[in-house]
């Protein structure tokens, strides 16, 4: 059921080929990023997002970087593939994901830049790499699909907030790695999609290919969720994550934070879905994640009309903070963090180190 | 600072002049509606909108319909005031004051066809019954903006949803009543708007209104009235109501019951602010009140766009119901209801007669 959203074409050199979401689900459309500015474009315009997604990305836009520096001395593609690690890291600030790959990836680089005989075998190596987070990111959706599928009952109505399916991973998702998984299992799993303003991911990507998937979904706008949960049309809600502090405070897309408190209220677990590397260990609680703030015509303007009138204040934050105290349980690889505390979180994500 | 959303034109014959609210905030246009059809299809497009002017609109359609049947024989004008009535009935059905309207039109019919002369005359008076309610409707703004205005502190930022104010009442509107008033009375009052998907009433109506008034206005989408809540970004939330059972619980736009469950969860109070004839007497709770399920396509497309795949489920109600229990208190033209329950319901409705 997986989709490819993105995909190293070649070998080196080569370039990353990308499905531009900003244009799902009225066309299909590659995208051939051959620059690091391109990565970045195509990061920061969302037309590759998701969290896990993102790193995957970054860590070939590295790899973009040290191809076109030189194919014969190291040193000058070791300091193109820094510069192009550095510039990235400056797309997006809140999925911890890109500074996680982007630090393997220098990391890589530091290993090998010594014995590489000239820039196209450093270049290799840093490819070698950037392939191994990407299926490393495949293995990852496929644990937390088996481990999320097992907390839910059959039949069950999962509702879910934005996109953390197959088209936020390399594979069939973390949130929705665990409906995959279910149905795969044989349960009768259907899920309630947010639409997701102000980028409707839900709308747009979610419902696409649950619906391509063949997993039966049904399209809310975001504030309908408190009426279905009031309605008992739901049993579980799942979401992904782009940081978990150490706490297990989640930040993720905006208006998660507004379902956790809608779950808790009618009684209904609220789980995230993420792979290890979306924990930021160094930060002590959520408080301490920045929050990226995006442009106002998002939320003023749709499809060049104007929704809203011209000088209106606006508030855009692209994701919110959900605190541990809201969530059942998170998902990640090495298994299920529950109840989700600091001791918790450090148990699983150490004990299977 | 009120806007004139809807006026009769001339006398008998006349017409219903409306500002086409689908076009807000690029385009104002006026619409003249000269038949009960247009009355109706007016009303359920949300050309006209806000249940305050939903029911004056009504009243002007059930004129409409009598003064274009016969200005001789006033049976025959009575029959055709009636079935606009019963017509005019079917466009909505939620919001109580249409019914309430309608039925205000209805006594008056049964007060004058014995003795009126001709059908002229009987639409007159009709059109006297309908300047009635509608300069009603004035005054009650007026009298729940001076209760709403005392329970706000100073300075005061109100987070609302969806469009309550000049926009759906023949004055400057219930919850933005409050707003307004609360200006006027010298304080700094500023507000946060929801956006209010799918038809974006907050965006297109709410933030157009007030900036236009000169109140602060910061537009949100509705997801992230959660995060503006847990940073402190709101001291109180007003919204409308389109029909209150005798218990108090009420229907309004969807997502409103969403904001009420996150108000309390920050200890925010939560104000419903709607005239006398919004309440429903004859019903003991809210789970009584019929709610409006609108097209798939408010969801799956955007201003041509498709926005969601071809097939994919929707549930799109118009409206959600928040218990009593969660409203801090609703304002109403004959004073504050505190705490809301069916006898203070009773006691500030009947109190007051």
């Amino acid at each position: 059921m997986a989709i490819e959203t993105l995909a190293w074409r070649g070998d080196v050199p080569g370039y990353l080929e990308i499905i531009d979401q900003r244009l799902l689900p009225a066309t299909t459309e590659l995208m051939k990023l051959d620059t690091v500015q391109a990565v970045w474009d195509a990061i920061k315009t969302l037309a590759v997002r998701g969290a896990p997604a993102i790193g995957c990305a970054a860590a070939y836009g590295v790899v973009v970087g040290a191809q076109a520096a030189s194919a014969e001395r190291p040193d000058v593609t070791a300091r193109a593939a820094r510069e192009a690690a550095d510039h990235l890291a400056t797309s997006r600030p809140t999925a911890v994901n890109l500074f996680w790959a982007l630090d393997r990836m220098r990391a890589a680089l530091t290993r090998v830049e010594a014995s590489a005989p000239n820039g196209a075998a450093l270049a290799a190596a840093l490819l070698a790499e950037a392939r191994a987070i990407h299926e490393e990111d495949r293995a990852t959706c496929r644990a937390i699909g088996r481990h999320g599928a097992a907390l839910l009952p059959d039949p069950v109505r999962v509702l879910t907030h934005c996109n953390a399916g197959g088209l936020a991973t390399a594979d069939y998702g973390t949130a929705l790695g665990c409906v995959y998984a279910a149905a795969e299992a044989g349960k009768d799993v259907r899920v309630v999609a947010c639409e997701t303003r102000p980028l409707l991911q839900g709308a747009r990507l979610t419902s696409y290919e649950l619906h391509r998937s063949g997993i039966p979904v049904t399209l809310i706008s975001d504030g309908m969720s408190g009426f279905a949960l009031q309605r008992g049309m739901v049993e579980a809600v799942i979401v992904g994550a782009d940081r978990i502090a150490r706490n297990g405070d989640t930040a993720n897309k905006i208006g998660t934070y507004t379902h956790a408190v809608l779950a808790r209220q009618h009684g209904v677990p609220f789980y995230v879905a993420a792979p290890a590397s979306t924990f930021d260990l160094s930060l002590a609680s959520g408080a301490e994640i920045p929050i990226e703030e995006r442009e106002r015509e998002e939320l003023t303007t749709f499809n060049g009309r104007q929704i809203a009138p011209e000088g209106v204040g606006v508030w855009n934050p692209a994701f919110d903070v959900t605190p541990a105290s809201l969530i059942t349980a998170i998902v990640t690889e090495r298994g299920v963090i529950q109840p989700v505390n600091e001791a918790n979180v450090r148990a699983v994500l150490e004990g299977a180190l």
